[in-house]
């Protein structure tokens, strides 16, 4: 069957994560729905990786196998109708998911397996006043942050290491071995983005990581400390999980 | 009266606009009431300009009188925490619009009359995919669109002219004569950003000047043609008015 890669957008704050799940509005299902009323078909929905609940994306891969072939720009636009339409013309779509590209590939396209770097950005707003424009879309640290030691201690997590320290304890993941390609923290204004890509990530590692690294920026811990968690072995020695609002 | 000087950030999209309406949630009154919770006092909001119902503000600088002295960090943070405060410890407040500073002023100091300069950011999403992560806070131009016109069609409305073209029919404005001072079209990846500075601007100037030059941008109009639309001085012979989602 022809077989599609999607690549899609979304502001996760409405949505319990790409998860189909029962009772819950997920990315993966709404997508399905679209689909259904796009073709007729019942589809599978294969994403490149899952999003918690409230985690945003600007580029995440999945991959659909359609029945006919059809032209792959019209499957970008008629799942994006089908997920904007309204019952009623007045209504205003609660949808905040866009295909933003379709492309015809090959049977041995898988979009979980063929992934070679899985990217992440995280951003946190660093000011004492609340949120108002970025409610739910980015973590406001209202304490100073120090980004040139955030970045030093970044280094320490770089390379393949046991990151056994910045998974969530409910992570399935067989190994606790990964290798962490880039790590960068940079400062636009008040904003600071912590930007990584990787082959794989561990469940929650990088909010794991920005929530220590967070640590470090307010002078709590010293670079090293950094180090000295990952060598632990021990989710306890590293820092609290940073919310999903800023993952994207 | 001690007088303070606020900078307010909001997200404009389930805003009436800024200024006070009855019935209607705006940003005026939303302040005004977290003022009345914090002080005890009512108190009058008074605004640099107004914003349209969906205009977004990164730094809409306002002005208040209080009965008594406060510490400016604390009449940011009281009105914060009326502004975010819900009836139920589990609600997330709907509120979209944060104090991001607030200082102790001169009585001299006026939002409105002290203003030198208004700034206004439009943001374009120049793509054929529907908006997903920047639904109400973008304008989505299908059409590619050609900066280079734009920056030259933009050239011809420097400096000071009769803007009648570019005024909404509604405005109120005694005069139609205007200096704009800046006005530059740069392209980040698929987003455009026009921005644009001057002491002041007629009712819906910046979106009215933002849909003309996307007539030009999609090489319907030629550059010289908004010469032409300027000298007019008619509202009909410009473009369109951009809608208020790209507007900040």
């Amino acid at each position: 069957m022809p077989r599609y890669k999607l690549t899609i957008e979304y502001d996760g704050t409405r949505y319990a994560g790409w998860q189909k799940q029962p009772g819950q509005p997920t990315v993966q299902e709404s997508i399905a729905n679209a689909l259904l009323k796009f073709t007729g078909e019942v589809i599978d929905v294969v994403g490149a990786g899952r999003t918690d609940s409230g985690v945003h994306a600007t580029g995440q891969v999945a991959h659909i196998e359609l029945c006919k072939e059809w032209d792959a720009y019209r499957v970008m636009q008629g799942i994006n109708f089908y997920l904007f339409a309204t019952e009623n013309e007045d209504e205003v779509s609660n949808n905040r998911i866009s295909i933003i590209n379709a492309e015809r590939v090959n049977d041995d396209f898988h979009a979980r397996f063929t992934a070679t770097k899985r990217h992440y950005v995280y951003r946190i707003i660093n000011r004492r006043a609340r949120l108002g424009l970025d409610v739910g879309r980015a973590w406001l640290v209202a304490e100073d942050l120090n980004i040139d030691a955030m970045q030093k201690a970044a280094n320490y997590l770089l390379g393949t290491h046991d990151f056994t320290s910045f998974r969530d304890t409910q992570c399935q993941a067989k190994s606790p071995i990964k290798t962490l390609e880039h790590l960068k923290v940079e400062r636009y204004g008040e904003e600071i983005r912590i930007s990584t890509y990787s082959r794989s990530f561990l469940h929650h590692q990088v909010r794991i990581m920005t929530g220590t690294l967070a640590l470090v920026g307010k002078s709590r811990w010293k670079p090293e400390d950094v180090k000295a968690a990952l060598e632990a072995k021990n989710r306890a020695a590293a820092g609290l999980t940073a919310p999903p609002d800023g993952l994207y």
